[in-house]
């Protein structure tokens, strides 16, 4: 029997498969919370200065299938935050529906023993496979957070959070 | 050599020393996000109804040490949102502090077995013990993104978000 490192000898906290249902469970609550908004209020409404959901959202997009791209198949990826094809919560949502398909895809290509490795995503983000993952799903958590609170500021109730 | 499941056998994704590094990150982070609010505003400022950052601040605390208590220990443990001593921003730190040290000491006393056991938080809450603590973290970047919209809207620049 071949030796194993006592690394890969300790229990799997979380797997591969965890993760990825963890992050479309995240995914899936943003879909809702763009559904959510009014069409205009999507595009226009801001608070203090921040971004509008709309533009947030096309962060999101820009990073979630490119940056698994690069970690699949190790290509040189950019970062796009302006998708001509962003019109409208329809077409956004379109995208959206698109990018979980291809994340599905993408993710079957990463070997378990990649999520160890070192990476620097879009040319300058440095870190392990699985701390840049987990920045894609912290980072979607803390822009639809400020979703809800537009939301609310609006009066129009948000998705429960818990609800995935 | 002892038989080892299929399941241990896959490499690790995160180990439990990664995962607790990651919250502890986070909640650095959230440390000083407290820190930037003037000491009236943490109390009494709120956007379209919701909560304040220190009635926020104070689930947060509820959630982490009971909840990582009940996870080592057994414990049945009750969300208590209203602490006594959290009457200021400087007692509130205190007690983030020292649930820093309490969470380090609990999370010692986790095998990474446990990760994977299936668990009821708070009388309530079923999941796995780490799809538990994923959420305590998730919660917990969730109302600071929220606290982030609140300080925006106050004209404060909130922390950089990708510094923990």
């Amino acid at each position: 029997m071949e030796q194993i490192s006592t690394e890969n000898q300790a229990t799997t906290v979380i797997t591969s498969a965890d993760l990825l249902k963890h992050w479309q469970g995240h995914r899936s609550l943003t879909r809702r919370v763009i559904e959510a908004f009014p069409e205009k209020e999507f595009f226009e409404y801001r608070i203090g200065n921040m971004r509008t959901f709309a533009a947030m959202t096309q962060e999101l997009l820009a990073i979630a299938v490119p940056g698994l791209r690069q970690i699949a198949n190790g290509s040189a990826e950019e970062l796009n935050e302006h998708l001509d094809q962003a019109t409208s919560k329809a077409a956004i949502l379109n995208l959206w529906d698109e990018a979980t398909e291809k994340i599905n895809q993408l993710w079957a290509q990463i070997p378990d023993e990649k999520f160890r490795e070192r990476i620097v995503t879009f040319g300058k983000y440095e870190g392990t496979v699985w701390s840049s993952i987990f920045y894609f799903i912290d980072n979607e958590i803390h822009h639809r957070a400020q979703a809800y609170v537009y939301l609310r500021s609006l009066g129009i109730e948000p998705p429960y959070f818990w609800e995935r």
